[in-house]
């Protein structure tokens, strides 16, 4: 199978989940499931639902127990978008393509749909496609990524940093939390649904997280002053308009580039002990670094 | 041991426990961690920690495990009132005898506070005074009743009730769901923090918690058209100042009293099959009716 293939049959696999996984339309409260929904299906890269199921190949995982855990990562991943947006925070207006859900219904609503989401995160970890055990290692590693030392935690000493300089390790320190927490824990998770993986693959796969995390957001940085927001699905030249340090503003677009590349090679460097089982791995990595959006 | 005297054990075992599975204030981020444990320490009834606490003598719980999950209760608790007070929703400056935290901190603090309280929640839940299964069992419960189906399906269903005229009954569906799943979760789950409980006790436990829970509702709506702002620790009169349906609107002063000593009298013969053991649960019913704040 190529890499496009199994992308795209992993996409399939975790749309139709996340369908399953998150209350029908028609269920009450109608209008809060229609927005979770609208927050949810039907776009994003899924970045994390796919390393999810990479990992998962190192330790055997079960299809429909990573199917689970990708729905879980994606849906705090959704709701730390809702809730960025709206007024009191980022106040963008534009979203994978789409009106933000404050924009499109309103900010109590955009309020509500990340809290609920958070919350169905948990209910789709303790579903039965999961022993207990899983149930309560994946709910740890999920609750520990999202919150105040993890992707919260990011989110608060993002928003004290706007308007302050920076050192390039107090940005690294921003984003190893921010956005680094939540796809370190999708590496992980996919790893820890299927056998007990080891404490030295888990090490390894650390390592390999910490590259791509860093990667995506340098990456992050390239595309916000390179890309147009057309193409992005979200407000280009954000950044830079609303003072933010960013990678491109400490180090200089050329640097930033180059510093792309050798996370690539660092990510490549953290799976050779998997050997071949690591493909989909080290493939992720590239399409991190590469991608044009 | 008297009511009282039991009451205070329990509150301070609960006070020392939030203080043990919040994050210190001088871990980093320091000032997302100082807003968290200024939001949740010091202050409020605990009453759902208090109904776990009651729940756990009909199954043995452990007193550490109870801790665990009445801290975890609380946390979900204070971070729906931590939302809920924010400007795009209630928008209210006084929280349990204190500014509310988007005003003593900002909006965008209160929002994380709020996001990171529901994620401590989960950690707090997996942490190792609970065996993988109790992990489990505790997560599903309190995630279900935290999120959409839940308290904050039932705020969405307030939300949109404003200024609309409720019958009694989608008044009723409105808090079942609001406060109602949070107080029953607190039950059942002291309930499930010990020895498995059959599932005759769940539903005899279930029965009390729909009583107790719309009592507690009931109650609320006298209290603020009877009570004033100091004694309540927030702002009296707002529900009917903000056009909100309440009992007292429905069906009038006289009429909420008597209902409310009705499902006091509902809450107690609920627990009959459990004799002794039950007391402190049916204390706890008549502390819900009979309290002035």
């Amino acid at each position: 199978m190529t890499f496009d293939q199994w992308t795209r049959q992993v996409l399939d696999r975790v749309e139709s989940a996340l369908d399953h996984y998150l209350p029908a339309a028609d269920v009450q409260p109608a209008p809060l499931h229609d927005a979770m929904r609208y927050a949810v299906l039907g776009g994003g890269k899924r970045v994390r639902p796919l390393l999810c199921h990479a990992a998962g190949e190192l330790t055997n995982a079960a299809p429909e127990a990573l199917d689970a855990a990708a729905c879980a990562l994606e849906m705090i991943h959704v709701y730390s978008l809702v809730h960025d947006d709206m007024p009191c925070m980022d106040d963008d207006d534009m979203r994978r393509g789409k009106p933000t859900v404050h924009v499109k219904y309103d900010e109590p609503t955009a309020l509500l749909v990340g809290d609920a989401l958070q919350s169905q995160a948990f209910v789709t970890l303790t579903s039965d496609v999961f022993d207990a055990q899983h149930q309560a290692s994946l709910v740890r590693e999920l609750a520990l990524a999202s919150g105040s030392i993890g992707m919260a935690g990011g989110q608060a000493i993002d928003l004290a940093s706007v308007g302050h300089a920076l050192t390039r390790e107090q940005l690294e320190t921003m984003h190893r939390l921010k956005t680094g927490a939540l796809l370190r824990a999708a590496v992980r998770m996919g790893a820890l649904a299927g056998e007990t993986p080891s404490a030295d693959t888990l090490a390894a796969l650390d390592k390999y997280a910490a590259a791509v995390g860093l990667a995506f957001q340098v990456v992050d940085d390239i595309l916000d002053v390179t890309a147009d927001s057309a193409t992005l699905g979200k407000t280009a030249g954000k950044d830079a308009k609303d003072g933010k340090p960013t990678y491109v503003s400490i180090i200089g677009l050329d640097a930033s580039r180059a510093l792309a590349q050798q996370l690539r090679a660092d990510a490549h460097a953290a799976l050779e002990p998997f050997g071949a089982r690591a493909q989909r791995l080290a493939e992720l990595a590239d399409l991190v670094v590469n991608r044009v959006s």
